[in-house]
């Protein structure tokens, strides 16, 4: 099953509804319209169809998933019964983030990507990247979906796109084991992690973690495909285009830690959460840093993943600049 | 004003309760029952006022700061006018945290600290720490209250405290000059940013920012106290007690970078929350590491922030040992 989410214009403004996705057929199935639909024709009122539906398929995406297999149940029904009613032509909507994680994480996984990074950034590699899975934490706040605009971040010169998985978790659940990991993953989608090259030496060497590099966009879409699709999670074939032609290939073989280990390492001592999502890290040429490229303003990256589809964003015009913290005396 | 939360069980289990803290008094007051008894004096229906009450006063601090004015106006008039009918004995409820931020942030500003952690840690200090305000991000999972036991980290050793400002963010907003970020800021809290040191090496070396060795255990508490009550920043007073014995004191004052830089390059590109909690980084000697000590099960530790107040914290028990990752074979 494919889920992702559209925007229409509520009266209060934009709102999103969950979709169904049939990238064959060219349609979107607007759930909560359909499971309306489905409540009335059995006797519902319009206003109880609404508050029941809008339960079902509310506006986040993780809360949807939080409602475990009352989610997917739901949506086949409404999709079986009423679909047709409540179907939408793919090419006119315009599509939101397909999830709302709580945290956006980003492992470190794929080892010719990590050798060909460090050689890129002329750094040595770490010992420790073979003691644990590194990580990061990004912002919720920026996360943008199929077809937006990566707005240029600040002060940034040296625009990078990252061709990765988004592992998008199923419950809410900590110190899961190895063993037990693949049941708590609802799904696959593209991510998209957006780098400033040029700041990111200076967060490195703070060894905090990206900020001003990372936090401006992450790229989630187009939608989710359920894991039941899925035979395996190790030979996903994907690739990278920027203006048309092809910039990477590759899979999601030769991996550190495997999505198992990630997901398991995640949810030591902290907590997952459904809808939350686990960036794979990057696949080997998977960033332009790799082959010695970098992005310009008005470029379309689109990130291909195979059973998922393809995760297209325009990189937005340099903006004026705003105010940028002034350099410190040496204190030491 | 001083705001908190504390927990009560509810017949679908325990819900958290906004409330006006009177520490003179030993008093708080539950404001979502002070200000649906005023409602009901005015004629409003038991029903109608409690739908009224808990939208101005719900269970997130987060969604009751995102009101704005409103929420400081409602307390106020709650309190005022029924608040000696809503209040319960300081002593006997059970706090929750403060906050509930979207994000956990926390900054690098003293330099007395970053002094002394560099030293105690034999690496040497960055120039980047010159250039821009480290911050790392840290899961919202994690977040303790007051009185809340601190979970014994996985496979951590070495346990610590950090002797820190949490300050409270106001308003949803990016690109904040520093000229306007005050009016941003909605109060302060005690942020105990708990580490485990001999986690920290793995994950400062791989640069990703801190994970196993933060995510753990964030203390914001005892509750807000909002940011009119405070005529300056850089000179609150500070100390951190283990055992009922001072092992720092100090105040805010050797930024690195002001509490108004941090906030504004915090929203450079991303988005500052209602609610979201921007840790000021630890003050000189508001860690065990950098007096050569560290933390047992059962210790008590006491941080207390002039103009708030103190937020205690018992160590937990350390715990049987789940999954960790095996180490991997070099690969490049």
């Amino acid at each position: 099953m494919k889920l992702g989410r559209f925007v229409v214009e509520g009266l209060d403004g934009p709102v999103h509804r969950i979709c169904l996705v049939l990238p064959e057929q060219g349609r979107v199935i607007d759930l909560r319209a359909a499971e309306a639909l489905r409540l009335q024709t059995q006797g519902a009122t319009r206003e109880a169809s609404l508050r029941l539906a809008s339960a079902l398929f509310p506006e986040s995406m993780s809360a949807a998933i939080a409602l475990g297999q009352q989610f997917l149940d739901s949506a086949a029904q409404a999709a079986e019964k009423r679909g047709d009613d409540a179907s939408l032509a793919i090419d006119v909507i315009k599509w939101g983030a397909a999830c709302d994680p709580s945290v956006v994480r980003d492992g470190l996984t794929f080892t010719k990507h990590i050798r060909q990074f460090h050689e890129r950034m002329n750094v040595t590699p770490q010992p420790a990247l073979l003691d644990i899975p590194g990580y990061f934490k990004g912002s919720p706040w920026t996360v943008i979906g199929n077809d937006a605009v990566v707005p240029w971040p600040a002060k940034g010169q040296r625009i990078d796109y990252e061709l990765e998985i988004g592992w998008v978790i199923g419950k809410l659940a900590n110190n899961v084991s190895p063993d037990d990991a693949l049941s708590h993953l609802f799904g696959v989608t593209i991510f998209n992690d957006f780098s400033a090259r040029d700041l990111q030496a200076n967060e490195f060497a703070i060894g905090m973690g990206p900020t001003k590099s990372k936090d401006f966009a992450y790229g989630i879409g187009p939608w989710i495909t359920t894991i039941d699709e899925f035979k395996s999670l190790n030979n996903i074939a994907m690739s990278v285009r920027v203006n048309g032609e092809t910039w990477g290939e590759g899979d999601t073989s030769e991996m550190l830690w495997t999505p198992e280990e990630l997901i398991a390492y995640v949810s030591i001592d902290d907590h997952i959460q459904p809808g939350d999502v686990i960036g794979s890290g990057t696949m080997g040429n998977g960033s332009a840093l790799e082959i010695g490229r970098s992005l310009n303003p008005g470029d379309l990256v689109e990130l291909e993943v195979a059973g998922v589809g393809v995760l297209r964003n325009r990189i937005g015009e340099k903006k004026a600049d705003g105010w940028w913290p002034e350099k410190r005396q040496p204190f030491m």
